[in-house]
Protein backbone atom coordinates (compact mmCIF):
# COMPACT_ATOMS: atom_id res chain seq x y z
CA UNK A 1 0.00 0.00 0.00
CA UNK A 2 1.01 3.29 -0.70
CA UNK A 3 1.14 6.31 2.03
CA UNK A 4 1.83 9.77 2.68
CA UNK A 5 5.14 10.17 3.94
CA UNK A 6 7.28 13.60 5.05
CA UNK A 7 11.12 13.85 4.34
CA UNK A 8 13.09 16.67 5.55
CA UNK A 9 16.05 18.25 2.68
CA UNK A 10 18.57 20.46 3.56
CA UNK A 11 19.09 23.50 1.33
CA UNK A 12 20.09 27.36 0.90
CA UNK A 13 18.14 29.91 2.14
CA UNK A 14 18.61 31.79 -0.74
CA UNK A 15 18.50 29.09 -3.32
CA UNK A 16 14.80 28.13 -0.90
CA UNK A 17 13.53 32.00 -1.24
CA UNK A 18 14.41 31.88 -4.61
CA UNK A 19 12.44 28.76 -5.51
CA UNK A 20 9.19 30.18 -3.31
CA UNK A 21 8.98 33.16 -5.32
CA UNK A 22 9.46 30.74 -8.90
CA UNK A 23 6.56 28.75 -7.60
CA UNK A 24 4.08 31.40 -5.97
CA UNK A 25 4.44 32.83 -9.52
CA UNK A 26 3.67 29.79 -11.12
CA UNK A 27 0.57 29.31 -9.05
CA UNK A 28 1.35 26.38 -6.62
CA UNK A 29 0.32 26.16 -3.13
CA UNK A 30 2.86 24.91 -1.00
CA UNK A 31 6.92 23.42 -1.88
CA UNK A 32 5.67 19.74 -1.08
CA UNK A 33 3.47 20.27 -4.80
CA UNK A 34 5.80 21.84 -6.43
CA UNK A 35 8.82 19.25 -5.58
CA UNK A 36 6.43 16.35 -5.92
CA UNK A 37 5.62 17.80 -9.69
CA UNK A 38 9.83 18.12 -10.35
CA UNK A 39 10.32 14.58 -8.57
CA UNK A 40 7.31 13.29 -10.79
CA UNK A 41 8.75 14.77 -14.31
CA UNK A 42 11.80 13.02 -13.66
CA UNK A 43 10.36 9.49 -13.22
CA UNK A 44 8.16 10.14 -16.16
CA UNK A 45 11.58 11.28 -18.30
CA UNK A 46 12.82 7.92 -16.86
CA UNK A 47 10.31 5.92 -18.61
CA UNK A 48 10.02 7.28 -21.71
CA UNK A 49 14.27 6.54 -21.40
CA UNK A 50 14.28 3.41 -20.68
CA UNK A 51 10.81 2.38 -23.39
CA UNK A 52 8.13 1.61 -20.67
CA UNK A 53 4.60 1.86 -21.58
CA UNK A 54 3.82 5.14 -22.18
CA UNK A 55 0.54 7.79 -23.16
CA UNK A 56 1.40 10.00 -25.87
CA UNK A 57 -0.58 12.61 -27.38
CA UNK A 58 0.11 13.25 -31.38
CA UNK A 59 -0.92 17.31 -32.15
CA UNK A 60 -1.06 17.10 -36.17
CA UNK A 61 -2.21 19.77 -38.43
CA UNK A 62 -2.47 19.47 -42.46
CA UNK A 63 -4.75 20.48 -44.61
CA UNK A 64 -7.93 18.16 -45.45
CA UNK A 65 -8.18 18.83 -49.23
CA UNK A 66 -5.20 17.19 -50.14
CA UNK A 67 -6.35 14.11 -51.82
CA UNK A 68 -6.05 10.97 -49.75
CA UNK A 69 -4.88 12.34 -46.59
CA UNK A 70 -7.85 11.67 -44.35
CA UNK A 71 -8.20 8.24 -45.70
CA UNK A 72 -3.92 7.56 -45.06
CA UNK A 73 -4.50 8.66 -41.76
CA UNK A 74 -7.30 6.56 -40.94
CA UNK A 75 -5.39 4.05 -41.79
CA UNK A 76 -2.14 4.48 -39.98
CA UNK A 77 -4.56 4.75 -36.84
CA UNK A 78 -6.42 1.46 -37.21
CA UNK A 79 -2.99 -0.13 -38.32
CA UNK A 80 -1.49 0.62 -34.34
CA UNK A 81 -5.73 0.30 -33.84
CA UNK A 82 -4.36 -1.32 -30.58
CA UNK A 83 -2.23 1.74 -29.00
CA UNK A 84 -4.76 4.44 -30.44
CA UNK A 85 -7.50 5.10 -27.40
CA UNK A 86 -9.51 8.28 -29.18
CA UNK A 87 -8.95 11.52 -31.92
CA UNK A 88 -10.02 14.52 -31.61
CA UNK A 89 -10.44 17.11 -34.78
CA UNK A 90 -11.02 20.77 -34.76
CA UNK A 91 -12.08 22.73 -37.93
CA UNK A 92 -8.88 25.73 -37.92
CA UNK A 93 -10.66 27.24 -40.80
CA UNK A 94 -11.58 26.58 -44.67
CA UNK A 95 -8.28 24.45 -45.25
CA UNK A 96 -6.70 23.63 -41.70
CA UNK A 97 -7.42 20.51 -39.48
CA UNK A 98 -5.78 20.02 -35.99
CA UNK A 99 -6.02 16.18 -34.86
CA UNK A 100 -4.75 14.93 -31.67
CA UNK A 101 -4.17 11.17 -31.84
CA UNK A 102 -3.86 9.76 -28.19
CA UNK A 103 -1.76 6.56 -27.96
CA UNK A 104 -0.68 4.28 -25.69
CA UNK A 105 2.30 2.08 -25.94
CA UNK A 106 5.81 1.71 -25.64
CA UNK A 107 8.21 4.75 -26.33
CA UNK A 108 9.82 3.11 -29.78
CA UNK A 109 6.03 2.31 -30.91
CA UNK A 110 4.49 5.67 -30.58
CA UNK A 111 7.35 6.82 -32.36
CA UNK A 112 7.15 4.73 -35.05
CA UNK A 113 3.31 5.62 -35.52
CA UNK A 114 4.81 9.48 -35.35
CA UNK A 115 7.56 9.06 -37.96
CA UNK A 116 4.52 7.65 -39.96
CA UNK A 117 2.09 9.67 -39.63
CA UNK A 118 4.75 13.04 -39.93
CA UNK A 119 6.04 11.68 -42.95
CA UNK A 120 2.60 11.68 -44.77
CA UNK A 121 2.39 14.53 -47.45
CA UNK A 122 -0.14 17.28 -46.70
CA UNK A 123 0.81 16.76 -42.84
CA UNK A 124 2.04 20.52 -42.45
CA UNK A 125 3.09 19.94 -38.63
CA UNK A 126 3.15 17.72 -35.67
CA UNK A 127 4.52 17.10 -32.82
CA UNK A 128 4.73 14.35 -30.45
CA UNK A 129 4.47 14.19 -26.39
CA UNK A 130 5.31 11.26 -24.26
CA UNK A 131 3.64 11.32 -20.26
CA UNK A 132 2.71 8.66 -17.80
CA UNK A 133 0.15 6.07 -17.83
CA UNK A 134 -0.68 7.65 -14.34
CA UNK A 135 0.37 4.03 -12.69
CA UNK A 136 2.37 4.30 -9.97
CA UNK A 137 2.93 7.82 -9.54
CA UNK A 138 1.19 10.06 -6.94
CA UNK B 1 -1.65 33.78 -54.33
CA UNK B 2 0.62 31.09 -53.64
CA UNK B 3 1.45 28.19 -56.30
CA UNK B 4 3.90 25.71 -55.97
CA UNK B 5 7.94 26.58 -57.00
CA UNK B 6 10.92 25.05 -57.72
CA UNK B 7 14.11 26.07 -56.36
CA UNK B 8 17.88 23.97 -56.32
CA UNK B 9 19.92 23.49 -53.65
CA UNK B 10 23.65 21.99 -54.07
CA UNK B 11 25.01 19.72 -51.52
CA UNK B 12 27.77 17.34 -50.61
CA UNK B 13 26.78 13.94 -52.24
CA UNK B 14 27.24 11.52 -48.72
CA UNK B 15 25.84 14.19 -46.80
CA UNK B 16 22.32 13.36 -49.67
CA UNK B 17 23.12 9.71 -49.26
CA UNK B 18 22.41 9.68 -45.57
CA UNK B 19 19.67 12.31 -46.26
CA UNK B 20 18.03 10.09 -48.47
CA UNK B 21 18.41 7.11 -46.09
CA UNK B 22 17.29 8.53 -43.02
CA UNK B 23 14.03 9.95 -44.67
CA UNK B 24 13.22 6.48 -46.18
CA UNK B 25 13.34 4.78 -43.10
CA UNK B 26 10.48 7.36 -42.01
CA UNK B 27 8.71 6.60 -44.66
CA UNK B 28 8.85 10.28 -46.64
CA UNK B 29 7.91 9.59 -50.21
CA UNK B 30 10.11 12.12 -51.98
CA UNK B 31 13.30 14.50 -50.88
CA UNK B 32 11.24 17.44 -50.98
CA UNK B 33 8.34 16.12 -48.69
CA UNK B 34 11.03 15.94 -46.47
CA UNK B 35 12.80 18.91 -46.98
CA UNK B 36 9.63 20.73 -46.42
CA UNK B 37 8.73 19.17 -43.44
CA UNK B 38 12.14 20.79 -41.95
CA UNK B 39 11.41 24.24 -43.72
CA UNK B 40 8.11 24.02 -42.22
CA UNK B 41 9.35 23.17 -38.50
CA UNK B 42 11.99 26.03 -38.67
CA UNK B 43 8.88 28.69 -39.32
CA UNK B 44 6.74 27.14 -36.57
CA UNK B 45 9.44 27.52 -33.89
CA UNK B 46 10.17 31.28 -35.27
CA UNK B 47 6.69 31.52 -34.69
CA UNK B 48 6.60 30.48 -31.17
CA UNK B 49 9.81 32.86 -30.42
CA UNK B 50 7.58 35.60 -31.47
CA UNK B 51 5.31 34.80 -29.79
CA UNK B 52 2.56 34.51 -32.48
CA UNK B 53 -0.70 33.56 -32.27
CA UNK B 54 -0.16 29.42 -31.84
CA UNK B 55 -2.40 25.92 -31.85
CA UNK B 56 -1.48 24.07 -28.46
CA UNK B 57 -2.36 21.23 -26.99
CA UNK B 58 -1.80 20.69 -23.22
CA UNK B 59 -1.79 16.80 -22.23
CA UNK B 60 -2.28 16.61 -18.42
CA UNK B 61 -2.74 12.96 -16.56
CA UNK B 62 -4.70 13.44 -13.05
CA UNK B 63 -6.52 11.48 -10.28
CA UNK B 64 -10.15 12.43 -10.34
CA UNK B 65 -10.79 11.54 -7.38
CA UNK B 66 -9.03 14.30 -6.07
CA UNK B 67 -11.33 16.36 -4.28
CA UNK B 68 -12.06 19.66 -6.36
CA UNK B 69 -9.69 19.03 -8.99
CA UNK B 70 -11.87 18.24 -11.94
CA UNK B 71 -14.39 21.57 -10.60
CA UNK B 72 -10.77 23.48 -11.12
CA UNK B 73 -9.62 22.21 -14.29
CA UNK B 74 -13.40 23.47 -15.64
CA UNK B 75 -12.93 26.61 -13.91
CA UNK B 76 -9.36 27.17 -15.29
CA UNK B 77 -10.71 26.00 -19.07
CA UNK B 78 -13.57 28.69 -18.74
CA UNK B 79 -11.23 31.40 -17.50
CA UNK B 80 -9.41 31.52 -20.62
CA UNK B 81 -13.06 30.20 -22.81
CA UNK B 82 -11.88 32.26 -25.78
CA UNK B 83 -8.89 30.19 -25.97
CA UNK B 84 -9.90 26.79 -25.67
CA UNK B 85 -11.03 24.88 -28.62
CA UNK B 86 -11.89 21.68 -27.13
CA UNK B 87 -11.22 19.24 -24.40
CA UNK B 88 -11.14 15.39 -25.00
CA UNK B 89 -10.99 13.05 -21.73
CA UNK B 90 -10.14 9.57 -21.28
CA UNK B 91 -10.45 7.61 -18.86
CA UNK B 92 -6.76 5.57 -18.04
CA UNK B 93 -8.46 3.53 -15.14
CA UNK B 94 -10.19 3.45 -12.03
CA UNK B 95 -7.63 6.52 -11.16
CA UNK B 96 -6.10 8.21 -13.59
CA UNK B 97 -7.44 10.50 -16.21
CA UNK B 98 -5.93 11.79 -19.60
CA UNK B 99 -7.01 15.03 -20.48
CA UNK B 100 -5.94 17.21 -23.69
CA UNK B 101 -6.86 20.44 -23.89
CA UNK B 102 -6.48 22.20 -27.53
CA UNK B 103 -5.88 25.36 -27.09
CA UNK B 104 -5.70 29.22 -29.49
CA UNK B 105 -3.44 32.65 -28.20
CA UNK B 106 -0.36 33.64 -28.14
CA UNK B 107 2.61 31.77 -26.95
CA UNK B 108 2.79 33.41 -23.70
CA UNK B 109 -1.23 33.41 -22.89
CA UNK B 110 -0.76 29.68 -23.73
CA UNK B 111 2.11 29.37 -21.32
CA UNK B 112 0.33 31.06 -18.54
CA UNK B 113 -2.82 28.77 -18.90
CA UNK B 114 -0.41 25.57 -18.53
CA UNK B 115 1.13 26.92 -16.11
CA UNK B 116 -1.99 27.51 -13.83
CA UNK B 117 -3.00 24.10 -14.93
CA UNK B 118 -0.31 21.92 -13.92
CA UNK B 119 0.37 23.74 -10.47
CA UNK B 120 -2.93 22.52 -9.59
CA UNK B 121 -2.94 19.66 -6.93
CA UNK B 122 -3.65 16.28 -8.01
CA UNK B 123 -1.87 16.92 -11.58
CA UNK B 124 0.54 14.40 -12.22
CA UNK B 125 2.25 15.49 -15.35
CA UNK B 126 1.68 17.50 -17.77
CA UNK B 127 3.21 18.57 -20.76
CA UNK B 128 2.44 22.11 -23.17
CA UNK B 129 2.99 21.60 -27.12
CA UNK B 130 3.20 24.29 -29.58
CA UNK B 131 2.08 24.08 -33.20
CA UNK B 132 0.49 25.88 -36.06
CA UNK B 133 -3.16 27.31 -36.81
CA UNK B 134 -1.58 26.04 -40.13
CA UNK B 135 -2.38 29.33 -41.92
CA UNK B 136 0.52 30.34 -44.56
CA UNK B 137 2.23 26.82 -44.01
CA UNK B 138 1.89 25.28 -47.29
CA UNK C 1 23.69 35.66 4.34
CA UNK C 2 22.59 32.30 3.58
CA UNK C 3 22.92 29.75 5.45
CA UNK C 4 21.67 26.12 4.77
CA UNK C 5 17.81 25.47 6.13
CA UNK C 6 15.26 22.59 6.23
CA UNK C 7 12.03 21.80 4.91
CA UNK C 8 10.02 18.73 4.92
CA UNK C 9 7.70 17.91 2.16
CA UNK C 10 5.62 14.64 2.30
CA UNK C 11 4.63 12.91 -0.71
CA UNK C 12 3.52 9.04 -1.50
CA UNK C 13 5.77 6.31 -0.66
CA UNK C 14 5.50 4.86 -3.79
CA UNK C 15 6.95 8.14 -5.51
CA UNK C 16 9.79 8.50 -2.94
CA UNK C 17 10.82 4.69 -3.37
CA UNK C 18 10.99 5.42 -7.63
CA UNK C 19 12.95 8.44 -6.62
CA UNK C 20 15.14 7.25 -4.27
CA UNK C 21 15.79 4.07 -7.34
CA UNK C 22 16.55 6.95 -9.87
CA UNK C 23 18.79 8.35 -8.23
CA UNK C 24 21.00 6.07 -6.83
CA UNK C 25 20.98 5.09 -10.61
CA UNK C 26 22.74 8.56 -11.18
CA UNK C 27 25.03 8.10 -8.19
CA UNK C 28 23.26 10.41 -5.97
CA UNK C 29 24.19 10.15 -2.45
CA UNK C 30 21.22 12.26 -0.72
CA UNK C 31 17.86 12.77 -1.38
CA UNK C 32 18.58 16.39 -0.53
CA UNK C 33 21.51 16.73 -2.53
CA UNK C 34 19.48 15.29 -6.14
CA UNK C 35 16.32 17.24 -5.24
CA UNK C 36 19.00 20.34 -5.21
CA UNK C 37 19.74 19.88 -8.24
CA UNK C 38 15.74 19.84 -9.74
CA UNK C 39 15.17 23.24 -7.90
CA UNK C 40 18.19 24.72 -9.09
CA UNK C 41 17.37 23.47 -12.62
CA UNK C 42 14.07 25.27 -12.50
CA UNK C 43 15.95 28.43 -11.29
CA UNK C 44 18.10 28.12 -14.34
CA UNK C 45 15.30 27.77 -16.92
CA UNK C 46 13.71 30.90 -15.24
CA UNK C 47 16.42 33.00 -15.15
CA UNK C 48 16.87 32.21 -19.18
CA UNK C 49 12.98 32.72 -19.70
CA UNK C 50 13.28 35.99 -18.19
CA UNK C 51 16.30 37.19 -20.41
CA UNK C 52 18.63 37.43 -17.56
CA UNK C 53 22.86 37.05 -18.02
CA UNK C 54 23.49 33.76 -17.93
CA UNK C 55 26.77 31.93 -18.94
CA UNK C 56 26.54 29.83 -22.38
CA UNK C 57 28.86 27.35 -24.29
CA UNK C 58 28.63 27.37 -28.01
CA UNK C 59 29.66 24.21 -29.53
CA UNK C 60 30.34 24.36 -33.19
CA UNK C 61 32.29 21.48 -35.49
CA UNK C 62 33.54 22.74 -38.71
CA UNK C 63 36.03 21.93 -41.30
CA UNK C 64 39.03 24.39 -40.88
CA UNK C 65 39.92 24.21 -45.08
CA UNK C 66 36.99 26.03 -45.71
CA UNK C 67 38.38 29.08 -47.74
CA UNK C 68 37.85 32.35 -44.76
CA UNK C 69 35.83 30.23 -42.22
CA UNK C 70 38.11 30.81 -39.18
CA UNK C 71 38.68 34.55 -39.89
CA UNK C 72 34.90 34.54 -39.76
CA UNK C 73 34.38 33.10 -36.38
CA UNK C 74 37.42 35.16 -35.15
CA UNK C 75 35.51 38.30 -35.90
CA UNK C 76 32.38 37.02 -34.94
CA UNK C 77 33.69 36.72 -31.24
CA UNK C 78 36.21 40.00 -31.47
CA UNK C 79 32.26 42.08 -32.36
CA UNK C 80 31.32 40.20 -29.28
CA UNK C 81 34.15 40.40 -27.31
CA UNK C 82 33.08 42.17 -24.13
CA UNK C 83 30.95 38.92 -23.71
CA UNK C 84 32.99 36.20 -25.17
CA UNK C 85 35.14 34.61 -22.19
CA UNK C 86 36.91 32.05 -23.76
CA UNK C 87 37.23 29.62 -26.89
CA UNK C 88 38.84 25.99 -26.26
CA UNK C 89 39.90 24.36 -30.32
CA UNK C 90 40.40 20.97 -30.57
CA UNK C 91 41.49 19.07 -33.91
CA UNK C 92 39.13 16.33 -34.09
CA UNK C 93 40.94 15.06 -37.62
CA UNK C 94 42.54 16.20 -40.66
CA UNK C 95 39.24 18.44 -41.61
CA UNK C 96 37.39 18.98 -38.89
CA UNK C 97 37.39 20.87 -35.67
CA UNK C 98 35.49 21.58 -32.76
CA UNK C 99 35.18 24.95 -30.91
CA UNK C 100 33.56 25.58 -27.83
CA UNK C 101 32.81 29.68 -27.07
CA UNK C 102 32.10 30.58 -23.82
CA UNK C 103 30.21 33.63 -23.39
CA UNK C 104 28.53 35.57 -20.94
CA UNK C 105 25.42 37.81 -21.56
CA UNK C 106 21.67 38.00 -21.41
CA UNK C 107 19.81 35.30 -23.43
CA UNK C 108 18.96 37.28 -26.11
CA UNK C 109 22.73 38.61 -27.48
CA UNK C 110 24.13 35.21 -26.84
CA UNK C 111 21.41 33.65 -29.09
CA UNK C 112 22.57 36.71 -31.96
CA UNK C 113 25.81 35.67 -31.12
CA UNK C 114 24.92 31.73 -32.02
CA UNK C 115 22.75 32.54 -34.70
CA UNK C 116 25.25 34.62 -36.38
CA UNK C 117 27.90 32.05 -36.15
CA UNK C 118 25.83 29.13 -36.91
CA UNK C 119 24.81 30.42 -40.15
CA UNK C 120 28.27 30.61 -42.01
CA UNK C 121 28.97 28.61 -44.54
CA UNK C 122 31.30 25.74 -43.39
CA UNK C 123 30.03 25.24 -39.71
CA UNK C 124 28.69 22.07 -39.98
CA UNK C 125 26.60 21.99 -36.79
CA UNK C 126 26.60 23.89 -33.54
CA UNK C 127 24.48 23.63 -30.16
CA UNK C 128 24.07 26.41 -27.42
CA UNK C 129 23.93 25.43 -23.87
CA UNK C 130 22.57 28.28 -21.44
CA UNK C 131 23.59 27.80 -18.07
CA UNK C 132 23.93 29.85 -14.72
CA UNK C 133 26.38 32.50 -13.92
CA UNK C 134 26.55 31.09 -10.62
CA UNK C 135 25.50 33.58 -8.20
CA UNK C 136 22.80 32.76 -5.69
CA UNK C 137 22.60 29.02 -6.95
CA UNK C 138 24.01 27.69 -3.75
CA UNK D 1 34.53 10.16 -53.67
CA UNK D 2 31.72 12.88 -52.26
CA UNK D 3 31.63 15.93 -54.53
CA UNK D 4 28.33 18.71 -54.76
CA UNK D 5 25.35 17.71 -56.40
CA UNK D 6 22.45 19.59 -57.05
CA UNK D 7 18.86 18.69 -56.24
CA UNK D 8 15.79 20.20 -56.95
CA UNK D 9 13.09 20.61 -54.05
CA UNK D 10 9.79 22.28 -54.79
CA UNK D 11 7.54 24.05 -52.62
CA UNK D 12 5.10 26.54 -52.23
CA UNK D 13 5.74 30.05 -52.67
CA UNK D 14 4.48 31.34 -49.68
CA UNK D 15 6.58 28.85 -47.63
CA UNK D 16 9.32 29.50 -49.40
CA UNK D 17 9.28 33.62 -48.74
CA UNK D 18 8.62 32.96 -45.35
CA UNK D 19 11.85 30.62 -45.20
CA UNK D 20 13.65 33.28 -46.96
CA UNK D 21 12.94 36.58 -44.43
CA UNK D 22 13.85 33.76 -41.72
CA UNK D 23 16.64 32.88 -43.00
CA UNK D 24 17.94 36.62 -44.07
CA UNK D 25 17.18 37.26 -40.60
CA UNK D 26 19.64 35.32 -39.25
CA UNK D 27 22.38 36.20 -41.52
CA UNK D 28 22.51 33.17 -44.06
CA UNK D 29 24.31 33.82 -47.59
CA UNK D 30 22.36 31.07 -49.54
CA UNK D 31 19.06 28.88 -49.17
CA UNK D 32 21.47 25.78 -49.78
CA UNK D 33 23.90 26.35 -46.76
CA UNK D 34 20.54 26.93 -44.50
CA UNK D 35 19.33 23.66 -45.67
CA UNK D 36 22.29 21.83 -45.59
CA UNK D 37 21.88 23.19 -41.84
CA UNK D 38 18.50 21.70 -41.66
CA UNK D 39 19.39 18.18 -43.19
CA UNK D 40 22.94 18.42 -41.12
CA UNK D 41 20.68 18.61 -37.93
CA UNK D 42 18.69 15.50 -39.18
CA UNK D 43 21.65 13.66 -39.33
CA UNK D 44 23.08 14.50 -36.19
CA UNK D 45 20.08 13.80 -34.40
CA UNK D 46 19.51 10.47 -36.31
CA UNK D 47 23.57 9.58 -35.13
CA UNK D 48 22.30 10.16 -31.34
CA UNK D 49 19.14 7.99 -31.45
CA UNK D 50 21.16 4.90 -33.06
CA UNK D 51 23.79 5.49 -29.77
CA UNK D 52 26.79 6.31 -32.63
CA UNK D 53 29.75 7.91 -31.50
CA UNK D 54 29.56 11.18 -31.29
CA UNK D 55 31.47 14.35 -29.74
CA UNK D 56 30.05 16.14 -26.74
CA UNK D 57 30.54 19.07 -24.20
CA UNK D 58 29.54 19.11 -21.03
CA UNK D 59 29.12 22.12 -18.77
CA UNK D 60 29.59 22.53 -15.38
CA UNK D 61 28.64 25.17 -13.06
CA UNK D 62 30.27 24.68 -9.89
CA UNK D 63 31.92 26.07 -6.37
CA UNK D 64 35.27 25.39 -6.22
CA UNK D 65 35.21 25.70 -2.25
CA UNK D 66 33.41 22.51 -2.06
CA UNK D 67 35.81 20.40 -0.13
CA UNK D 68 36.98 17.43 -2.47
CA UNK D 69 34.94 18.31 -5.47
CA UNK D 70 37.81 19.76 -7.56
CA UNK D 71 39.63 16.28 -6.85
CA UNK D 72 36.49 14.25 -7.82
CA UNK D 73 35.61 15.98 -10.97
CA UNK D 74 39.19 15.00 -11.93
CA UNK D 75 39.24 11.80 -11.32
CA UNK D 76 35.43 11.19 -12.78
CA UNK D 77 37.79 12.94 -16.13
CA UNK D 78 40.91 10.44 -15.92
CA UNK D 79 38.11 7.05 -15.16
CA UNK D 80 37.05 8.23 -18.58
CA UNK D 81 40.54 9.23 -20.15
CA UNK D 82 40.00 7.90 -23.24
CA UNK D 83 36.80 9.80 -24.00
CA UNK D 84 37.89 13.01 -22.39
CA UNK D 85 39.76 15.30 -25.36
CA UNK D 86 40.18 18.69 -23.41
CA UNK D 87 38.75 20.52 -20.04
CA UNK D 88 38.12 24.24 -20.10
CA UNK D 89 38.05 26.05 -16.68
CA UNK D 90 36.82 29.87 -15.88
CA UNK D 91 36.45 31.59 -12.89
CA UNK D 92 33.71 33.51 -12.78
CA UNK D 93 34.15 35.29 -9.54
CA UNK D 94 35.70 34.31 -5.86
CA UNK D 95 33.23 31.01 -5.48
CA UNK D 96 32.11 30.25 -9.41
CA UNK D 97 33.90 27.97 -11.85
CA UNK D 98 32.52 26.63 -15.38
CA UNK D 99 34.04 23.54 -16.67
CA UNK D 100 34.04 22.82 -20.00
CA UNK D 101 34.29 18.90 -20.43
CA UNK D 102 35.05 17.88 -24.41
CA UNK D 103 34.39 14.06 -24.45
CA UNK D 104 34.07 11.57 -27.53
CA UNK D 105 32.23 8.26 -26.94
CA UNK D 106 28.95 6.78 -28.12
CA UNK D 107 26.14 8.54 -26.75
CA UNK D 108 25.24 6.41 -23.88
CA UNK D 109 28.97 6.25 -22.41
CA UNK D 110 29.15 10.34 -22.50
CA UNK D 111 25.81 10.48 -20.94
CA UNK D 112 26.87 7.31 -17.86
CA UNK D 113 29.69 10.56 -17.35
CA UNK D 114 27.23 13.27 -17.49
CA UNK D 115 25.04 11.54 -14.68
CA UNK D 116 28.58 10.61 -12.66
CA UNK D 117 29.47 14.44 -12.40
CA UNK D 118 26.01 15.95 -12.40
CA UNK D 119 25.41 13.80 -9.00
CA UNK D 120 28.47 15.48 -7.15
CA UNK D 121 27.81 17.40 -3.99
CA UNK D 122 28.69 21.09 -5.07
CA UNK D 123 27.76 20.91 -8.59
CA UNK D 124 25.58 23.37 -9.18
CA UNK D 125 24.35 23.16 -12.68
CA UNK D 126 25.44 21.33 -15.77
CA UNK D 127 23.98 20.77 -18.87
CA UNK D 128 25.05 18.06 -22.02
CA UNK D 129 24.94 18.58 -25.29
CA UNK D 130 25.79 15.74 -28.15
CA UNK D 131 27.51 17.15 -31.76
CA UNK D 132 29.21 15.39 -34.65
CA UNK D 133 32.62 14.10 -35.23
CA UNK D 134 32.54 15.65 -38.19
CA UNK D 135 32.80 12.49 -40.41
CA UNK D 136 30.43 12.10 -43.16
CA UNK D 137 28.79 15.41 -42.46
CA UNK D 138 29.91 17.90 -45.74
Amino acid sequence: MSSLVRTGISLDSELLARFDRTIAKRGYGSRSEAIRDLVRELAVSTDVAQDKVVVATLTVVYDHHRPKLSEQLIEAQHHYHGKVLATTHIHLDAHNCLEVIIVKGRGSEVQELADHILSLRGVKHGKLVMTTTGKGLK
